[in-house]
């Protein structure tokens, strides 16, 4: 039996968050439309930070009133404090992705809060998930660099991981938020982390920023993860890096395992598609896929 | 200690031979310091080719008589026949690379020969470099998958590999020319490979053409292999994906693979300036290089 890895498509939420072209939610609407289209069964498409910090954000609420429901498609709303964990329930995401920091200097600047708060705030707020019935899963972001202060302890995550799990997550993601992974850290942190918090479910969010992100996708997986986080188009900057990409692109991540055995559910064709679609009509300005520049592995003349 | 992993670097050659830009001598020769001083110690610095078909190569001769000698420096120069091998003994080559290929259709429109011609070519005229005292090498081109036909058979690969072997190649390189290979792939072509040519030096050549490069540097450096391809900025295209980048960059490599604790002998921010060097004064276009937009692993504020 083929092995099936999960692609969590997070485009319509960290893809869309810094991009200098501003969506109208119709646009987003038909964004989602044409993932579910190429196969996606799992999304990010909302977040309930303020809208003043996220304006590309603003129209979450409205974006999970108007998503297609019922089609066996799960939507994952991002919060960062108690405010967003009830705006994401009263929004009826299927998911609340909660975010804790592995690095203070990160998690000063972008939630103010240092790597236990972020532990003591999920401890707190968990039970509001638990009682509406949502799945609650965790992202610790910076957990392989962080943009101010270089190294990040992999014990730290460890520990993130352990609460995290004690918290009721039951899913644990650890994202490279600014690209610095290599696939020799993806091991080492995994095995960490699979050790700290053994019954939660593991997924890795990975930044393409210095070109590392599918050796580490190849070492998640080879390491047992089965769930993988990316974008269609490989859209969603590093504001700490303005000319440098972010999320590795969904098609690639596609094209990668595929080839190498795995099934994915998604339509290589569809997704590079909608990264070709991303690019001339919706955000205007070119993206970072390789297979929309590429092709497919090519196919012998009839 | 630590593992030390060889980076061979192809710009001069393979990264220039289908630039748009076409190089002065002078510059050539500036690109050739510049790498020598970021820590380079083997290079591809020519192509004995016909100059009708790759004019960038045409000042080989000239080049091969003017780069800096005696410092520990040994240049590799290419040749598809016995004309360039004599061309290239007479050059003063360090050493000398032939170029097989895996697959008839690319064969036949590269260099005009089948997989197995191209072993009983280098088989006729291996005596000439043996006899001039010049080590030897092979690469395997569409090693992993061939722009015409598709799937590139894994046996044929492992036995081409057993006959440059048997020819005294002292390495033997698989080359992804279009770009396509997985890290799945990779494990399986070294292992058929090691096993069919035991003695020679394994050496890889990736293009990051779909993304999976550095996935594929760190499959074939678990697997065992010493020697890696790369090309200062990722220059070098790919003639039958005009929108898609060729040869993996040299300091994303170097970024990967020191990260993760091997040694290169490389400079990384004086690769990411020849890169910069590159884009800005040389070639006068955008590089590929991810490290040359979003720098080194970040340094925290003093």
């Amino acid at each position: 039996m083929t092995r099936r890895i999960e692609i969590v498509e997070v485009g319509p939420r960290d893809g869309l968050q810094n991009d200098p072209t501003l969506l109208p939610t119709e646009v987003k609407l038909e964004f989602v439309e044409r993932l579910i289209a190429a196969g996606v069964r799992r999304m990010e498409a909302a977040s309930f930070v303020h809208p003043k910090l996220v304006p590309a954000m603003a129209d979450s609420g409205e974006i999970m009133e108007r998503v297609p429901r019922g089609k066996g498609v799960k939507y994952i709303g991002l919060a960062l404090n108690e405010r967003g964990m009830r705006r994401a329930i009263e929004a009826r995401c299927d998911e609340i992705n909660f975010v804790m920091v592995a690095s203070e200097g990160f998690g000063r600047r972008n939630q103010n809060a240092s790597p236990e708060e972020t532990a003591d705030l999920l401890d707190r707020i968990a039970i509001l998930a638990h009682d509406a019935g949502i799945p609650l899963s965790a992202t610790i972001s910076v957990a392989f660099g962080d943009p101010f202060e270089g190294e990040v302890s992999a014990d730290v995550v460890a520990e993130l991981a352990r609460r995290a799990e004690a918290a009721g997550a039951v899913e644990i993601a650890l994202g490279d938020t600014i690209g610095v992974a290599t696939p020799w850290d993806v091991r080492e942190r995994h095995d960490k982390v699979r050790e700290a918090a053994p019954k939660a479910r593991l997924r890795m969010h990975f930044h393409n920023t210095r070109n590392t992100a599918l050796a580490n996708v190849f070492a998640a997986v080879e390491a047992g993860v089965d769930v993988i986080d990316a974008s269609a188009g490989g859209i969603g900057g590093c504001p700490f890096a303005p000319r440098a990409t972010g999320n590795v692109a969904t098609e690639d991540v596609v094209y990668m395992l595929e080839r190498g055995g795995y099934e994915t559910g998604i339509d290589l064709d569809a997704m590079i598609e909608t990264a070709r679609w991303l690019e001339t009509e919706a955000l205007k300005h070119p993206v970072q896929s390789m297979l929309a520049k590429a092709g497919p592995f090519p196919r012998p003349a009839a």
